[in-house]
Parts: C-alpha cells; structure tokens; sequence
C-alpha cells in the first residue's frame, strides 16, 4: 500500500540531525512569523477575531501575535488566513505554492504550551517534505487543472505534520492525513479576492480536526492513496506516483529550499521587480524619460500574473506591468501600493507603455529557481537608448537567499517592536532547546 | 452570468405556493427526525457530543434529539453525521444522494427559535431543488470519478439555502454559495467507514460557516460557476449546463419526489429486499429448502452494491446477496443486521449459494424510479422448482411512497416514545403557521 510506506516514513522520520536542515526549519519559522505579523493590523483579521469572541469556546491554543487563547480550529483558522493575507509568506517550488503559512499554521494550533520544540521544528521539515512530494507527484495537471495547491495539499501535509509532531502510530497517521485529503478544497477561481488566504485557514482548520476526530477514535479509511478511488485518481492524473520514495535521503526544506519573499505579491514577478528595482537604481530615469518597457519571460513564465490593467492594488500583487512600473519610477513596493483600493489612474496611463513577450529563444539559468525561469526587462529611453536587465535568481529565492540580518529585518519591520521582535528571534533560535510554550509567554508578556 | 442566473432564481423563489410541495417538505422533515433520531444512541454521535462538549462555546443552535445549546459549525457537524450515520435517510434519484441529510442538518443549525416555519420549509425545498439541479449537470461524471455526491454538491445546496433562509440579496447568495463550492470535498474511497456520515456533517458545517463569513463582511468571486477554472470546470466536464433553466415551474422535492427508506441499507438493495420479503411471505420457505438464488439487474443496477461477501453487518449494507439471504430466511430487515460487528458465519455458507446477473434483453418498466431500475429474485427450491419476483417500485420511492400512517411508524420506531413522536409530527405539520423555536420546545421539555 502507498498510503502505509508513506506513513512509516513519517513515522520514523529524524530530519533534524542535519544542521542545515534545522537551520532552514528556523528561518521558515521566523519568516512565518514576519509574514504574520505584516498582516496583524488588516481588517480580515479583526473580522475573524470578532467572530471567534463571538463563537466562543475553551482556550487551547493562541493566535499568532495576539494574546487571546481560543479553541484549536479557532487559532488554525485565524493563523493560517493572516499568514497568507499579503502574499508575503514563503514559496515552494516543488510545491508551487505556499507550505509553511498552512503547516506552521496548524502546528501552532495544535501543539501546547509544553509540546518539545525539537520536535515541533522536526514536524514542520516533515510537513514541508510531504507538501513538497506530493506537489511534484500532481503537478502540473492539479494547478492547471484549477485547484489551489497551497490549501489541497497544504491541508494533506499540516494533517501528516500535526500526526508526526503527536507521535501518532503510522496507521494513524494514515488515518489522519486521509481524513484530511477527503477534505482537500480550495479552488483559484477565488485567486484575487480574501478567499485565496482564507483558504489557507481554513485547510489548517481541516489539518487539525482530522487529527482531533482521530485520537478521538473515528476511523477513515487508512489507504487513501489508493488507485481505485483514491486521492491521486480524483485530484490529478498521475495515480502510480510513490510519494515515499528515498524518503529522507535528503529534505526540500533545504534542497531546493523555501523562497523568503522581499515584496508583498506573487513570486512569479519577483524576478521583473528586482531587475526594475536595478534599472532605477542605476539610471534614475524620471518617468517622461521613458517611451516603453517590454518585460521578457519563458513561455509561461508569466502564466501567475493574471493582470495587465490592474483595478486595485489587490490585483496589482499579480501584475508585472504595474509591479515594473512602480519600481522604474523610484516607488518603494511597499505595503501600500498593494491594497484593495483602487490604483491611481496616474498608473494606468503609464502601463499603457508597456508590452509582455514571452522568448523560447533564450536560454535559461541553470541556477534559476523556479526551474528556467528568468525574466528580462528592457527600457526604452525618449532618446532611443535601450537599457535591459536580466533576473534569473531573484532576492529572496533559494539561490539567492535573504541571510540572516535581511531576516531580521524583515521581521523587525513587520513586529514594529524591536524588543518584541528580538525576543522572538532568539526564540526561534532556541525552540530546539524548548517548548513551544516560550511564543505564548513572549505574546503574554508584552 | 451563470450563477447571477442561479442566484436571482433563488431570490425569487416561492415554493410552497403549491400544496403538493409543502406535504413533500412536511414528509421530508418527518423522514429527517426519524433518521436522526433512530441514531441517537450509535457510539459515534456521542463521541462528537463529548468533543463539542470539550471544545466549548457560546450556544445558538441545538443539536436534533438532545436539549444542549451549542455553536452553530458544532450543531451541524452534528446533525449530519447522525442524520446519515444508519443509511436511513432520504434519498433523490437526480441528486444520486442524500439532500435532507445536509441541507436540514445545515438549515436546522443556522436557523433562530424564532426563524419563519413557512421560510424554512421554503428554504428546504429551494436547497432540494439546488442539489438535484447540480446532481443532472454534474452525474455521472462527478459520482463515478470519485466524488461523493451528498457532501460535494450538498455543501452548496444547502448554503444557498441558509442564504435564503436569511433572505440575503442575489449577489450574497452567489457569494456564499461561492464560498461553500470552493470547499466541496468527500471521496467514496471513504464508504464503509464512519467518514460518510462524517461527509454529511462537515459539508452542513461549511455551509454554514460560509452564511455566516459571507454575512459578516468577507467576500468570495460570486462568478463561481464561470466557466474558466469555475465549479464544474475543476469537478465534472459538463461545463456550459445552466442550472437556473425553467426554475420553478416543478420542484424536484415533489416530481420525481424524495425517497423515504424502509430500511437501513443502499437504496440499490431495496428492489431485491421487497422480492425477498415477498417471496417469504408467500411461500415461507425454509433454509434447507432452498438450493439456489439467482438475482437479476439491469446493466450497472448492482452497482452501488459493491460487497458480495460482507464481513460487517455495515458492509452488509451495500451486498445485495446478504440482504435477500436475510429475507428469504425470515430475518427482519432491522438495524441489529447492519451494525459494525461480524456477520455470523452461517449467513457466509449460505451467501456461497447466490449468483448475480445483469441482463439487458429485459424491458424496464416505465414507472421505475431510479429510471431503468429493477431486480429479479429466482429461488431455485430442492424440488427443482423456481419462484420468482420482481419489483420496479420498490416500498418508500417515489411511485410507491411511504404513506402518513407508515412514515409515522418509522418516527415512531426511532424516537420510542409515542407522545414525544406524535409532538414532532404535529410541530412539523404546523410549522407553516409557528417558528423554528417549537422543535426545541419539544426538546427542552422531555
């Protein structure tokens, strides 16, 4: 059985005697907790608290960045939609999508106050390398086909995650992130609007009743993996992949590893950013002075940016037009240029200028992550001059890393509280040594 | 717009008009109470009260059968599970599931003490008639890839049922049922297991988590049904279907009607059940007497049936051959037949002596309900001899319905309590005229 090798190797995963690995695992953590904190002071997440005062309930768990204890599904929904609200948490390419938003989400919520931070860190490289398999094994068809993979399998990893971080039996295990993969959901017709990071919430949320309703004694059916019927066969098209497979040789979380984003919006124009980001730098071009822009990918490579004319800034996250056009003319992309409220009709006038080409004719980075992906923007000055800069690896992505101080940086600006923000670095830093529990009184305390 | 379509015939609808439509939801409710109240003392329901119970919660609904208040998502989860939990529910041909199960499940929860009795019923009938519409657009493609039918489509019906219920305006319905299709989930890979219930009770709570997040300000793409990457897109092939076409010029709670079962198994079983009741009835034959059954369907009539040799009285509930088997020997066809435990392994020597067959050259009856249903039950007795019986209409579809007096005795049988059960009846034939809060009334005084 597929689902039953799958689960013995959860079951007797020992990720965390790699040093890098745990090195990755606490930069993930800290990156979630930036991503976290950017979006504390929205006003979905405000709404969702509403509701949860409301609905009441007995405290288990904390909300990130509050000091209110509520009920476990409670803390996984709220968590999970204010991680992902900005679309400035991390990004997997095995798993085209986000993991730690929906996995750290629901290990937070599940996890106690005394729960062992080394194991806690180890549930999550675990959950990541889950999420990650199973991206590689229904990628492409499953994204293309319209689902939204950071809540089908997001919510399949977090339930394995959370099984792990509880030292379930590999049969429940099983049982677990079953339950979870008949509840996989989450559709990118919503992609633009508060359902997207919702959606992220709510498959922590569904992570962590499976694994609640099956300590409570139900029982799902252990072999979800299974040809006939199962999960692969309804959700993709490539239903004999073994997902367990040289389990442990080595751990997606480092190889390729996550991509720490610089900049609220999708990643797919992260490459194009940076390269305008260097234009600007470099020639300070004031906005007259520019007749056109072309901006050139591979073909597809710019499939995510679903918007040429952006209404809002909402939408602007997935435009590389608008994105571009900010950074060429010295705007910092920064929060505000990415709400929901209309773009300043400035903006649209100078998009008009700018043209997308996509070039089967260039040839890739081999370094480049996402695989042969690389984005190419050229200026054209009013006196003729071109000015072209190419991106392969852009800040933030795996090959080209944010370190440790630009981390920290992050976090700072996001916490706004540099005690706050210290503490709970040098917590991260320590949960090998600790218990969860050290989040929860950082939270209390200030 | 497709679904602004769907949405405005929704705003607009006004069901009970018709009297036949009113009885056909009075009936449905009745068939509701019994089916949840027959699995009132399963193991399960009381595991899931103890867990709402730890978890907590201000209470505005409460759960079908008992006197506690809980949240609105516990009530649901509740009422759904144990609705289906037996098999015991309604059943509709076009939905090819379950609808009351989750839409009153839903309903019931988001529903007041003091919501319209005339507004519910309405609301009832609309969800019907949302479910068995999605049931013709997405059947059989959907059910035979894997999905289960009651949970996927369920989950919308009945959040476009709260939606009207709560009369939101045409675009929050399409909102909220928006928000329900992007967390349609359950896969049949689950029969057999508690899970299937369990489907019914997380599509009613989503349901009404999505009424509830649509009405306290988040909002979804209304378009769902667009027909790139929408519903029907990502979860059938019949993607241009308009599901709003001639709405309400019949409602499906009445042509072709629910089914209201006599027994708790599969619907499938239930034409070969009446011929082996029957066959006992006449001729009363005794196990020794009898040398062979053969038993005949259509092509793919048998095909729900996917147990020949059950090892569970639960598996027995799909196995047309232990059913028969029963009936021929004069076992009532009650609840202690289909429960979690071994059959007793006289029944498997006996089972060896049953055969199925499919035989396309005989000429279904025009009345049958599912269309082209029927089963042929041939005894072959030790004298050689061969007895014979078939049922097109089995007791408790549509064309051979369960009347007023035999659907009181089912309520009365699973509530076991004559003056409690004839309470229910009255407060369900007089709903039109009171509120919802008469159900807890009832509840809350016993």
């Amino acid at each position: 059985m597929k689902t039953e090798r799958l689960a013995e190797a959860i079951y007797h995963s020992n990720p965390l005697v790699n040093t890098e690995v745990k090195e990755a695992a606490i930069a993930g953590i800290i990156d979630f907790i930036a991503a976290s904190y950017q979006a504390k002071n929205e006003k979905e997440p405000a709404l969702i608290v509403e509701m949860i005062l409301e609905e009441g309930g007995n405290g288990k768990s904390w909300l990130i960045g509050k000091s209110i204890q509520v009920t476990r599904a409670q803390a996984a929904l709220f968590n999970g939609l204010q991680a992902h609200l900005l679309d400035y948490d991390d990004v997997h390419s095995d798993v085209r999508g986000h993991p730690s938003a929906v996995i750290l989400a629901a290990l937070f919520a599940a996890g106690d106050p005394d729960t062992s931070g080394e194991r806690f860190l180890a549930a999550y490289v675990v959950g990541v390398e889950i999420m990650a398999r199973f991206g590689e094994a229904m990628n492409p068809y499953h994204y293309t086909k319209g689902w939204h993979n950071t809540a089908t399998l997001g919510v399949i990893a977090a339930a394995g995650a959370i099984a792990y971080l509880r030292e379930y039996s590999p049969r429940l295990i099983a049982e677990t992130m079953s339950l979870a993969a008949t509840q996989a959901c989450g559709l990118r017709i919503q992609f633009g609007t508060v359902v997207k990071p919702l959606h992220v919430g709510i498959a922590a949320q569904n992570a962590v009743k499976s694994a609640d309703w099956i300590r409570a004694g139900l029982h799902s059916n252990p072999d979800f993996l299974n040809e006939k019927l199962g999960f692969f066969e309804v959700y993709t098209e490539n239903i004999v992949y073994d997902v367990a497979v040289n389990w442990g040789d080595s751990w997606r979380i480092v190889k390729p590893g996550l991509w720490f984003k610089q900049y609220p919006f999708c990643s797919a124009a992260a490459h194009g950013a940076d390269a305008a980001v260097f234009l600007h730098e470099k020639y300070k071009l004031s906005e007259e002075a520019i007749q056109a822009i072309n901006i050139r990918f591979p073909p597809n490579g710019d499939a995510a940016l679903i918007y040429k004319n952006p209404a809002t800034g909402e939408e602007g996250r997935f435009s590389i037009e608008y994105i571009v056009w900010l950074a060429l003319t010295g705007k910092p992309l920064t929060f505000s240029f990415f709400e929901s409220k209309p773009i300043p009709s400035v903006w649209r006038e100078s998009v008009q200028k700018i043209t997308r080409e996509n070039d089967a004719s260039i040839k890739p980075s081999e370094a480049a992550i996402p695989a042969g992906r690389f984005t190419i923007v050229d200026v054209t000055t009013n006196s003729g001059e071109v000015l072209s800069k190419r991106i392969d690896t852009p800040k933030g992505s795996p090959r080209n890393p944010l370190n440790k101080a630009e981390l920290r940086e992050k976090l700072l600006r996001a916490v706004g509280d540099e005690a706050k923000a210290e503490m709970l670095i040098a917590a991260t830093h320590n949960l090998y040594r600790t218990t969860l529990g050290v989040f929860q009184e950082i939270e209390q305390n200030i």
